[in-house]
């Protein structure tokens, strides 16, 4: 981008927030249109169109930004969402508009990264075969193609998102016929159907097939299967992730699971490729229901501890992170366990501290392979650290201060935080949230 | 009982009901060291002793009570706990004593059965083999036999509650030294250990062996196996409970996973039965870290489901449930889903209702095999019900007063309601206490 590029855009910032902060909601929505990536800028210390709108009781301004989707968890330099900032300047048709009535609840996003149920499972439907033969073969149904658990995507959307590559019947039938191909029926989607229409059934396809020659299924776009999990599949679409975690968890769960563990048999593919049943007639998994049958979904807690103080919190951070990242810190549930007694044994495992009170916030189901991420709120009862150096390379407390700047992105003496379609950086946004100092 | 013994023992509960009233904590606590059975008596209208000093302030006879661990969560037959009666009188010492200065959070137990943490995991110590084995052989160490998944069990206990039997090293030594028979490292108990002293550990040792023999080794003591888990182990003490939880999940799990998912191979246990790792060099299990290697917990979410009126909840039963009996929902949690999408979910498949806001409450392990129950709130949107009865044989909405006069087990239509030592119940009564008619 050369300087003037930059300046270009700076100016135009300035306009869009200048609207909102004068009520201007004809401009916002104009500027919006012709820039849709203005939604979310910050300008002078870290406030948004929403918070300007929130200051001066702009109503319209508000409804538009929320409409357009606009990130109404953001926190300024003071720690502050647009909800603390109606509040505080008592407009409450504005904090109604952006909270409802209890505050602690609301200012968590009801919604993660990879939590949205896009699709409707149909979990009756996955038994009866004639119903899904039928969908398999339909001219209506979407087909997502599976690479060594990487999806193929595009990048055609206007706002940047990678989109999942939905293939027609036509483009996959050759494949959908070979015996080596696992398909698994993820559900239909019932939001774009005219009443009476059947809404389109939905599949994973996974293969072994040259990846690239998988790709020129899709002409005409730009597909590619990402090889980073970690990185390119945050660059979903909100839609979009919340169809990967179901279908990328179920084929991780085929590609680690195909004998029985009860008798080493190999198994075969029902209910949809959601069941996998013992070969072996005599196999004691077949007598009664077994969780051996079952896909497996590891609950994990992932918590931010808060210092007595109520003004640090604690992160922490592993080795193989980005120099200067610290995030929640997090350990599986062990069987017998409670949520709480897990968030409390991690917790002094990783770093010594013993946690008190804990409360459950929100959670992200996670599908590098299959965890349900169970996000806590805990308080320090002690707070000399020990880190436990086989679980993680650091642990410190941070004041909410930097922690806020490093929210922000400005210089937070290197600190930086997890991205946002990660349930560590809600819990941290919603820790600053429910503190915010006015 | 003759008749004699019951006016006798309705005597003794009047007697002991008026104490409490009068606040003669003296006497309240002499008639408990005769008859700890008295503790949760409730006389007229389902009031206990409890509730009586709450009404009338009673701090002392309060305090008395809560230290020989009375039931602070019983409802009178207005719905109402000790908590509330004191609120509504103004006896704010004892609302505090009672609930603390949150209300919502304090009206469900912390600790619901099989959720006490009775030993510390120790989990830095499974890698430890030395340490690990010296315990193994150690005089002080408690092992507790399971055959065919249930533990050895005695009735001694002067509560009437069951009590694991505690070997020690003599009564096991030529146990384990068999091959088949598998050992799994619970913790050590710190409770009952001096300053300086190393605290003894736990573990499970599971065999084949003849059950009549081996309740031989416990001589002198009423032994036995107990053959109905689902009754059976509902009836141990909480710090047993909280230690058969970890345990029987561990061992049901090496009883199902004995083999390989990834591969078929036979599998080695480690790491004092925590993990099974593939006997097979090439295994893709091996590289890197895979869940296969460790035991499952498998998230289900269960849920009571509150009328848009509020006084309404939506109960369901199986055909497998006792005549009369109602519970919550319940059902697993898919892949790739939040707890919150899993309660709409299942409440929608299983009784048609639409659920809106979902709130966690409490949870549960429960080791028949290895769950995690994680208790909510749902508030319903659509009030008409379908049943699917290939999940469920009923579901009916009850009114708020027929669920009260179930809770006190008086008279109800028949309906009655699961243990106490169920989250199902513990919900049931949280919503129940959340909404006293005061």
């Amino acid at each position: 981008m050369t300087s003037w590029q930059l300046s270009a855009k700076e100016e135009m910032v300035e306009k869009f927030l200048d609207a909102a902060s004068r009520g201007d909601a004809d401009q916002v929505s104009s500027l919006l249109s012709h820039a849709p990536s203005l939604l979310n800028q910050a300008g002078h210390s870290g406030w948004t169109a929403l918070m300007l709108a929130a200051r001066n009781g702009h109503r319209q301004v508000a409804e538009a930004l929320l409409s357009h989707g606009c990130d109404k968890w953001s926190v300024n330099s003071s720690g502050q969402t647009a909800y603390d900032i109606a509040g505080f300047w008592g407009h409450r048709h504005i904090a109604a508009l952006l909270g409802g009535a209890e505050r602690g609840g609301d200012l968590v996003p009801r919604e993660n990264y990879f939590g949205r149920e896009t699709l409707d499972r149909l979990s009756a439907k996955r038994t009866d075969s004639p119903w899904l033969e039928a969908k398999k073969t339909h001219p209506g149904s979407v087909f997502l193609l599976f690479s060594d658990l990487s999806p193929m995507v595009s990048g055609s959307r206007e706002d940047g998102a990678l989109e999942l590559c939905r293939l027609a019947y036509d483009a996959v039938k050759d494949l959908l016929q070979k015996d080596d191909v696992l398909v698994v029926f993820l559900g239909v989607d019932r939001s774009k159907v005219a009443p009476g229409e059947d809404p389109p059934a939905w599949f994973a396809v996974s293969t072994d097939e040259d990846a690239a020659a998988l790709l020129q299924r899709c002409p005409g776009r730009k597909c590619s299967f990402p090889k980073s999990a970690r990185r390119d599949l945050l660059a979903l679409s909100e839609e979009d992730a919340g169809v990967l975690a179901p279908a990328r968890s179920l084929l991780a769960w085929h590609a680690r699971y195909g004998f029985c563990a009860t008798c080493g048999s190999a198994t075969q593919v029902e209910e949809g490729g959601h069941k996998r049943s013992c070969r072996n007639a005599a196999c004691k998994s077949l007598q009664g229901v077994h969780n051996t049958c079952y896909p497996r979904v590891d609950p994990v807690v992932i918590m931010l501890v808060v210092h007595p103080d109520g003004n640090q919190c604690l992160l922490g951070r592993k080795n193989v992170f980005p120099k200067g990242m610290f995030s929640c810190l997090a350990g599986f549930v062990e069987p017998g366990e409670t949520l709480e007694a897990a968030v409390r044994r991690e917790v002094e495992e990783e770093s010594g501290v013993k946690a008190g009170a804990v409360q459950y916030v929100a959670c992200q189901p996670w599908p590098m392979p299959s965890q349900l991420m169970i996000g806590c709120l805990a308080v320090a009862v002690t707070t000399d650290i020990t880190v436990d150096h086989n679980e993680i390379e650091d642990a410190r407390w941070f004041p909410r201060q930097q922690v806020i700047e490093a929210l922000l992105r400005e210089s937070s003496q290197g600190l930086f935080l997890p991205p946002k379609q990660t349930i560590a950086h809600q819990l941290i946004r919603h820790w600053i949230g429910t503190s915010a100092n006015l």
